[in-house]
């Protein structure tokens, strides 16, 4: 894969999820993903690993279940051939209080035959639970 | 720059930190460096934005002097120009406890006249957090 195809495919599923287009950012999964959200699963049922299209697409699922997409602004992406770098300024609602959770999120992501087979992603997780709880965290 | 040039100063400058080349390390930071390590400044007095070489080297003498670096493995190098974002798998020792803190991490960089310019870095810091002070955090 060239860096132009790699850019192309990355800002279409970048879009697609920006506009809900879960169609579309299905149709870009590879059957045999390999994805890891990293995070604390008791805050967030959607992180860890996953194994597979159909896992990936509930655990998609999840997230939409419990959070509204307010942004997703990719401000960095850099590709090379296979794969890509990602980094976004996106905003969550929390369905149930309503709270915006809003941070920068790192993906790396790695395609083969126009779909994602490799997918992690990081954020300031200590950041974002002190957001979703609406409190501080004791240290 | 072309991406073949921009993989060599990766390397070079993740050899250098891995290695504990901090002169090396000081060569390659551009004295304008925009630098953000994202994390709660109230565990890890290193993370927040600084600006300027001085203070970058200044937070790195604060990360060594709290911590000895045990492990520093590039697992994905991504190029693109002037632009690269590498995932790692690190580890580094508390000094104060002799606890090893395990983790990945994800950063961006971006070169100017072969020098970091740019640089923003990502860690599950709630997993961090929860590594260097040695228990559950309470959610």
């Amino acid at each position: 894969m060239t860096d132009d195809e790699t850019r192309v495919l990355v800002r279409d599923l970048y879009a697609a999820y920006a506009r809900g287009d879960s169609a579309r950012v299905a149709d870009m999964i590879d059957d045999e993903i390999d994805w890891i959200i990293y995070g604390p699963v008791q805050v967030f049922s959607f992180t860890g690993a996953r194994r597979g299209k159909a896992a990936v697409l509930e655990t998609l699922a999840g997230v939409a279940a419990e959070y509204a997409l307010d942004r997703y602004q990719p401000e960095i992406i850099v590709v090379d051939g296979e794969r890509a770098a990602v980094m976004s300024n996106v905003a969550f609602v929390q369905r149930a209080t309503g709270r915006t959770l809003s941070f920068r999120n790192a993906s790396f992501l790695r395609f083969r035959n126009g779909r994602v087979v490799e997918f992690r992603e990081f954020s300031d997780t200590f950041d974002v639970v002190e957001q979703a709880l609406g409190r501080w965290l004791v240290v």
